[in-house]
């Protein structure tokens, strides 16, 4: 057997049968093995971010890892921003990058590059394959490091791939629930019990229904805040779900929502830290004189709250979200309309894939009481995730509706992402919020302005404009195969996501929106 | 004045005037002193890739370098594969990335990364700036290392861009021209004159008419055979300019151009290895028992060409290609056809930016005797070069027609570059060879079911398949604002080319071709 075969079947008997690929020349083999190696899925891509923003989004609804076939060090490069929000999500990945035969790499021909070093920066394993008898051992080490929550980088070198010799697999560890750490949760509880005012943050494995009903009680019990971090990986929502507040984008809006607070409990969530640093402005968010406690890391954090939370409100339930939909709005869109017609027609048991930025301000507030839905976020800030993680949520979760709502110019990074969409026929509502510009860079352009006390100039401004010319994201969807429509109504953008809704298969619609700042 | 204005007034003095840019929040003040310091062009681009490919082709064309600005970790992701064509190419540029405020690094904010270890991957020199003093000095720095031929990365963290306290910049030292190298003039000389067959190999600053004028005299009077490396970064071809074939991509082609030689002139070029290795087939190309003698790296290679003719044949002029058009073909469109159409109709002085790959394997026969053109190539195999490239090389040369040839599959990484053609009313012709797959992975594959003795099954097959859903790049061009028309025929791309050729602006032209599989 050779190295390409052994991994796959490693692969395929591990349980990742699911491989998002843009592969090449060296990859070859691979590919081949495909055909004689049974059980493997294999999703090809346009371009490398939506293969790895794919595996992504699988993985976060799979709960398990999907593979990703990158191509030598440019293939990786062009994968990086989306393993940077895998790498901030904890997302378990497995990618394997195929590289020059080991042979081959001393003549530094033109695709050579150091493939290590830029995968070091975005995974929390990274291996080099030497010999096929190596292989299946490595795959398995790899995996046992995604099945921690990271990106695992598995470098395949074109002869170790096409060489026999490869050997048999060692058996699977299942990664171990990290304990519960008694000492933390006995200091939480002294902290929530003190009747100082007191902030939960949940984050990590604790912000789907088990932790977030442990937070709640918590709350309900001792009069802390609940907030979520700014950007979960997978927030279940909606009607019936413990509801929580999620820390706020701007660092002004989450120092309210964390003032007077004298103790924080972390719980899977970080330190709540500005996402930028502004001139004479804190980075650190958490208040002066408030104690930080770190109850659980990312893994274990819906263990530990279930042990906090029966210490201070044992046998206690808590509150859910009601079911509440709002009134279909009528009249011309904008941003708050817009989100009030998803809030109104969301399909049950969706998974929302959001990357609507500005644009998605009433988003959140529209959708509380709908049905019971997931919600994938930006973790990590690198923009171009949304159409690639809604390929992969749909494919892990192939009777559920994914609706992706995408701000417009964070669209473009990754638009091919519909192709994918299309060729696999998945059940993906895109719905783009398009004003026309990079609203948040506007608003920060603002800021500087407000800071320096001159107006932002023309070419600043321009910098930050995509209307000129004005995108036609209707053609663009329908050149990749996804039927579009382009709607300015309330009613409009109501009418196509009922339609979209009632069938199957990819749909796109292009709503428009005016700037937040308009 | 802070250090964002002390950037750009250092950059505008040096002469670098153009900023290809895909800016976030850590470069708004960089944005906003567009506006107080005069002189600078800033280009917008909707993804990273577009802006380093673009940087890349004006640079080749201007011959100065442009600045590049990127968005932290992510965005130089976005932008590597780009980068390494320019490494390859050995282009000048000037990468700016926007970093997080010093100060801000230790939160491990969400889009924090490790930029440093990336930006080597591709970098011949890197350097972050920690004071505004410095930032003139480190610009400088950055771009005498970029006029050597490297991509210069320089970060800049946020509170060193929007802090007082710049200085003023050193003198620029222009980066002299290295010396001849006498012994390597001599050795190659013996060896030319020792009657043994020999292959001089162009490359570097020798594939523009003086290097390649040179080169053909030295062939002229020894009888060697010269050459062009596989991919030059620009090589200038066409009537009265001294013709040379490149060296084939494909290892077998190139070991039979080289068959039989016993000495090997490197003029600016690399000793020859294969582009990918292949199971039982050598790396190195260079025949046994064949002595390589380098004669000059890529910079000074045409000067030392020039010593060396004046040596071996002082006063010789050498033959030129002679003006020939083929005429125009008629009939259904193929990949041969297309490249007789082009060959007929390409403008005067146009700039053909080729990343037409196993498609566009007739256009160096066919263009052989078109007006003098500028060809460049992908040098790193980095695919997702030639649309953004065309956006730098029409910035460079607004007054040369520049004919973008490009490859389906290729096309789509970076496709939104398009929309910046369309944006700053760029003169280029893109012309898509769509045969609706990746073909040379086809061919690869098929070389994979050679070795094996096994027929490429179906899932590997379809994971080289664009045509499922077929791609309308009408439809995709229209929608980034580029007008765009389908042809089958040889004489509808006749008609298309000659209506683009005649109007300003960007046009598309999808040009329907079969596989060459087919």
């Amino acid at each position: 057997m050779n190295g390409a075969r052994s991994l796959l079947t490693t692969l395929v008997d591990a349980g990742v049968d699911v491989c998002f690929a843009n592969p090449g020349t060296s990859e070859m083999h691979f590919v081949a093995a495909l055909d004689t190696v049974g059980g493997m899925r294999g999703v090809l891509t346009l371009f490398e971010g939506v293969a790895t923003g794919a595996a992504d989004g699988y993985a976060r609804i799979a709960g398990t890892p999907a593979a990703v076939l990158l191509h030598l060090g440019p293939g990786l490069g062009n994968g990086l921003a989306n393993l940077h929000n895998a790498r901030r999500a904890h997302t378990p990945m497995v990618v394997v990058v195929g590289d020059h035969a080991t042979y081959h790499k001393k003549y530094d021909a033109p695709l050579e590059s150091d493939i290590d070093a830029v995968a070091g920066s975005v995974s929390g394993w990274v291996h080099r394959s030497l010999r096929p008898a190596d292989i299946a051992a490595d795959t398995m080490a790899a995996l046992d490091a995604a099945r921690r929550g990271v990106v695992s980088t598995l470098i395949l070198p074109a002869d170790v791939s096409w060489s026999d010799g490869a050997g048999p697999a060692p058996a699977a560890s299942e990664p171990e629930e990290p304990a519960v750490d008694g000492d933390a949760v006995r200091a939480a509880a002294a902290a929530l019990r003190s009747g100082e005012r007191a902030v939960v943050l949940v984050g990590g494995d604790a912000t789907r229904a088990p932790g977030l009903a442990a937070a709640v009680r918590i709350g309900e019990a001792t009069g802390a805040s609940v907030l979520c971090e700014t950007f979960p990986a997978r927030l279940e929502r909606g009607a019936g779900v413990p509801a929580v507040e999620r820390l706020a984008y701007f660092a002004e809006a989450a120092a309210e929502q964390l003032a007077g607070a004298r103790h924080l409990v972390l719980a899977g969530a970080v330190s709540p830290v500005s996402f930028f640093a502004y001139p004479g402005k804190a980075s650190d968010l958490v208040p002066d004189g408030c104690t930080v406690h770190v109850l659980a890391s990312h893994r274990g954090a819906a263990a530990a709250l279930e042990h906090l939370a029966d210490e201070l409100a044992p046998g206690s339930t808590p509150a859910v979200a009601p079911s509440t939909r709002p009134a279909l709005p009528t009249g011309d869109l904008n941003a708050f309309a817009a989100a009030t017609v998803i809030g109104a027609l969301l399909p049950e048991g969706a998974i929302v894939v959001d990357e609507s930025n500005t644009a998605g301000v009433g988003v959140a507030a529209a959708t509380a009481g709908a049905p019971a839905h997931d919600v994938l976020t930006l973790t990590g800030g690198a923009i171009g995730y949304g159409i690639p993680a809604a390929v992969g949520a749909a494919i892990a979760a192939p009777d559920r509706p994914v609706v992706s709502l995408q701000a417009d110019g964070s669209a473009l990074y990754t638009i091919s992402a519909l192709w994918t969409q299309a060729r696999e026929h998945l059940d993906v509502t895109t719905v783009i919020f398009d004003n026309g510009a990079y609203d948040i860079l506007r608003i920060e352009l603002q800021r500087v302005g407000a800071t320096s006390g001159a107006e932002p100039g023309p070419k600043a401004r321009e910098l930050l404009d995509l209307g000129s010319p004005a995108m036609d994201f209707v053609q663009i969807a329908e050149g990749f195969g996804v039927p579009a429509r382009r709607v300015r109504t309330a009613e409009e953008l109501a009418a196509a996501l009922a339609d979209a809704f009632a069938e199957p298969g990819p749909h796109l619609i292009d709503a428009m929106v005016p700037s937040l700042l308009s």
